[in-house]
């Protein structure tokens, strides 16, 4: 019997403008935004948010506010005026949110999730969550497209740097293989970073982007992996837990 | 006198689809279609070719070819029957081109080049000219965009690599400084790569595509750096070569 037969497919798509290159039918997406929404999300899972329904504007998302909604949006960064937070994964670390549901809007997450609604099914991976979305994809039998989020349409290395390390992972521990020169390049970034991740994006558009923020602790946070055991799914309209099934 | 002051900014564009996210207007673009096109222009230049007209379609390529030009057009690694040749280097280097115009259409680099017809200047770049197109850059004065020529708009890892050994000289040898993630991703490949690059590129998709076409001594000579001396420049309409100042 040979292995080689049942390997699945790995690809890395490195920012949503080039998702007209890939087939997304009947492959599984998972959805990369480091810094913050989706460690943000996979935050709020974890403390016990039941439902997350990611809208494109603040239009929007005002809509649902003021049908009683606890909301979330953040543009440049920022919590949006008039919201009750944006996507700093510390205001999901929220007793009183156990059992709600949240609508957010962010900058590029939301957007990148909308835009791969006809994958077979979509999950929420970040560095805090990479042993739970490695095992995940494990468990499923599709292909696999790691869908990094980036910024406005433009290539983030926070992004690809964690969907290297989930290739990492993937190639290596699980039985996935790939011809995607964007899984290679990933992987390639992470192997070069992976001693000091934090000292790597020292360099990075993005935490400059934020660092004038004052988002040290959220960018420290975001980079922990492991912080989380569960894999946020989104269904096409909501983010909710993948129940994931306990073995022996 | 701060050096901060007069650094000038340099950016990588992985592919033609990503093309919208920059501001191309007043820049320096470079180009690169490493596997072969950018490889073979230059090596055409070198040995003595007058201009290159590159057109987007197969049929203005007929059409330039019934009025007697001499034609060359590649599509899927190879020539397009019932013209004088497609991309290969090695095509190029004939003296009886000497002195001669050429027609050119290929997959993704001419695509590349008419899309970026607004830049201030357009160069065109490969392993064999890196020392060539680093010192002309150096001799301008206009911010740079490294334009990957990619595969049908996918990022394409031999010209991200070569991005990252051009962006490696002209940070660390000229006066330019980068915030752009791209860049960083690029620079980063090439330095995890560069001990043995035809090793490191055996991995990538656009190799195992042109690997079947028998193409290997195409491949070892597109990754020689300095077989050239010769920057071809792109003017909106056809491709000649930089008058290059004798200093001294």
């Amino acid at each position: 019997m040979s292995t080689i037969e049942t390997q699945r497919k790995l690809e890395v798509c490195f920012t949503p403008a080039l998702l007209p290159n890939y087939e997304i039918d009947g492959k599984i997406v998972v959805v990369i935004d480091v810094f913050r929404a989706t460690t943000a999300i996979i935050t709020g899972m974890q403390y016990g948010v039941k439902e997350i329904i990611p809208v494109k504007d603040i239009e929007d998302a005002f809509e649902y506010k003021h049908r009683g909604f606890i909301t979330a949006a953040e543009r440049k960064g920022e919590v949006v005026e008039g919201f009750d937070f944006g996507n700093s994964p510390f205001a999901f670390m929220d007793e009183n949110l156990r059992g709600e549901t949240i609508v957010l809007t962010t900058t590029n997450c939301t957007t990148a999730m909308l835009q791969v609604k006809h994958a077979n099914k979509t999950f929420l991976g970040a560095f805090i969550n990479i042993t739970a979305v490695a095992e995940q994809l494990n468990r499923e039998s599709d292909d696999v497209i790691l869908l990094c989020a980036g910024w406005k349409n433009k290539f983030s290395i926070e992004d690809a740097l964690f969907a290297g390390a989930l290739a990492e992972r993937l190639l290596n521990k699980f039985n996935f293989t790939t011809d995607c020169d964007s899984t290679i390049a990933a992987h390639t970034i992470y192997l070069a970073a992976k001693t000091d991740i934090p000292a790597y994006l020292k360099q990075s558009s993005h935490r400059k982007r934020l660092g004038h923020l004052n988002l040290e602790r959220d960018i420290e946070y975001c980079l922990k992996k492991d912080q989380a055991t569960v894999v946020p799914q989104f269904d096409g309209y909501s983010i909710k837990l993948v129940e994931v099934e306990v073995v022996g």
